[in-house]
């Protein structure tokens, strides 16, 4: 087995040390290194200070091929970054003609603000690095090399990092490093823990070959399965990669959702966009989170006509005819109220399939009789309805992520078994 | 000014570093740990790697009086982390009596599945270790010393970190490093670019003393100015700090969104509750992520009754009473349609207030004279309606980040407007 190029990210700002923002930014390059054969090693964050950022890149550059370093590029004063990269590759700061037109240009014809010193400053860049345009923002990004090493530094703002590694930085590795193959397959379950899981494929997981790994990712509920094998590009490892993929999906056929790297939102999608159907949720104690979930992949209003986000019993009532009866006989998170709330769902949006959640998310509204952590899920189509009662016992935002992919799982059995 | 204990964070697991899970526990911890005024020097991330592992407990312990781990102690065969702590502080692995009965009763009381042999090895901890109990889960924390420095190894679950710090390792944490206080001050701003921003307060920022630094911490159309002291208790520095603070506010008024470190669903929240006054939403482009934002706050039902997710045109003319001809006219994303929607709420919901939305979020459905990125909203009170344009020009996650931000942030206008 070939040894594949291997990687380091440096994330660099105080907001990240002291818990402001959740660093969303490694989690991207990393993936995409991974994609192209590139093994991310380590992952350092430091702080808006001199010499920890120095200290890192000496540290760094130790064991890694390639060292990207996102943050610190902005246009405010709490940036250190640019004189440090530049005094660390012995160049001297310089204004790029290019970038400067392009900034020149996105203020005076799409910001319409004044192009002040500050913003021309965003256009100088040490005389030692490559410049990598950055068609998203003000900040380009720098390309240096030093002893066999590349350096590549990137603005942090998410979208325009995103920008430049898809179009500059990811081509430019690709060719640098060719030679080894990262190969992943990936399945989702859902309804076995973690533990019940691996004791189910103990004896198929100790039998693997050493270059193939297994690695568990739970997630709300869910399990994620991941084999992961690192062949040099002659190599034939994939077929054997395929066929212990197969024999797994065997093993956990039961609890599969899906047996591609996708969210249970994006199973649910493709179901529907397969066989032509439409979905309307109603929500109490989901809030419009698995509205958002549906929503948040582009090309949703090809299945999803919309939802009632009923988070007040008078809301029920007039949007989803929930009967008052049945309010005040069983409560507003009872069995009868989903059911009613489904119909109601059902009959308003004129939709093929609908959802409908109550529940009680916490950390108050619970009682002896409905603890918090009680939901319940009503899943529709015309001629069939399934319904489930689910007792979480976490914290508001896990018992909201929680019942949001178990009510998608039950969705998902619905469409399967009323299109087969 | 007094030097505060320097922390480094840990996490452990190949899923970090391909980038499949976004680490939030760093996120958590770093804000836990800087609240009691422990500053944190570094994060870093390593794979499930022996070799990465130990390399990176060496290093850190250099510079770090605190060395917080998580990650690598769940039951199933990925985790080498808890061997590696065993031969790392020199112990032999015993079974936890107290752990194990512990796991026990979970498993045969609660989980209602069999307590196999793999449990009960999460009961096994070094013998050079103090045990820190974990309530919500089955792998208990770790606390170790070595050379005067304090080691704590906690699962990566993040609901169970996240306990195990609150009960147990904040406490224990604050008893021993007394003396130093970090203090933050922050403000919110909305309207205004980091860089205008940056210009507007730099005659203040460069007279700023040395122990007082700004941070600029751009999100999704709004900017948060974070003011940070380090002194140690005796100090009088927080005079200081406040005084800065109330300059600062003066400043940038014009923008402000709030003077505390809140989000702007946490604002509009506390006014809604300080004015006794109910919400209602009509969300088109955003998809039920404006409704998920209000309701994911604790005791959203005291003043959010509801929403509608009109997705299709349909759903906006049968719940929200949208005319045929202002869509037929006008087009789904207007002026007019968020008007009627806006309206439309307020009747069927019967609230104080309705903030009705619908814009192009992308890849797909813009055009020459609607771009992807066009958004109309629509904030009303009975008596008082206010509409804005927005122009955004990012990706899909962007734009519905962006919407959301804004929308919340003129419906926290008209809100404040109405109750003067």
């Amino acid at each position: 087995m070939q040894h594949s190029a291997k990687a380091c990210i440096i994330t660099i700002g105080d907001e990240l040390l002291i818990g402001q923002v959740i660093d969303t930014n490694s989690a991207f390059i990393a993936s995409e290194l991974n994609a192209i054969g590139i093994w991310v090693k380590r992952r350092v964050a430091v702080g808006d200070n001199w010499d920890e950022i120095w200290n890192a890149l000496d540290q760094e550059s130790k064991s890694a091929d390639i060292i990207l370093i996102t943050g610190g590029l902005g246009p405010t004063a709490d940036d250190i970054t640019k004189p440090l990269l530049c005094k660390y590759f012995n160049g001297k700061l310089v204004t790029d003609p290019t970038v400067l037109e392009q900034n020149r240009y996105l203020f005076e014809n799409i910001f319409r603000r004044p192009f002040t010193e500050r913003n021309q400053k965003q256009a100088e860049v040490p005389d030692t690095c490559t410049v990598i345009p950055n068609k998203r923002g003000t900040a380009p990004a720098m390309l240096f090399e030093k002893n066999g090493i590349l350096f590549v530094s990137m603005p942090g703002v998410p979208h325009e990092m995103k920008g430049i590694m898809t179009d500059s930085v990811i081509p430019l590795l690709r060719q640098r490093f060719k030679g080894t193959v990262i190969a992943h397959r990936t399945l989702l379950t859902a309804g076995i823990g973690e533990s019940n899981l691996a004791d189910h494929i103990m004896q198929w997981e100790e039998q693997l070959p050493a270059n193939i790994k297994l690695a568990y990712l739970p997630s709300f509920g869910m399990v994620r399965l991941r084999l992961t094998i690192t062949v040099s590009e002659q190599e034939s490892g994939l077929k054997e990669l395929d066929s212990q993929f197969h024999t797994l999906k065997q093993l956990v056929r039961e609890w599969m959702v899906t047996d591609e790297d996708r969210s249970i939102p994006q199973v649910v999608a493709a179901l529907l966009k397969k066989h032509n159907r439409t979905l309307s949720t109603a929500e109490s104690c989901t809030g419009g989170y698995i509205a958002h979930l549906i929503t948040k992949e582009a090309g949703a209003s090809q299945y999803y006509d919309g939802g009632v986000v009923s988070y007040s019993n008078r809301i029920k009532q007039q949007l989803l005819q929930v009967k008052q009866a049945t309010l005040d006989q069983h409560g507003a998170v009872s069995e009868e109220t989903v059911r009613e709330m489904a119909e109601g769902t059902l009959q308003t949006m004129n939709t093929d399939y609908a959802l409908a959640i109550s529940g009680i998310m916490g950390p108050d509204g619970g009682s002896e009789k409905k603890p918090v952590g009680l939901v319940w899920v009503a899943v529709a189509h015309r001629n069939k309805m399934v319904t489930q009662q689910f007792n979480f016992r976490f914290d508001r935002n896990r018992n909201i992520e929680m019942s949001a992919n178990n009510a998608l799982n039950l969705l998902r059995k619905l469409i399967i078994d009323t299109t087969n």
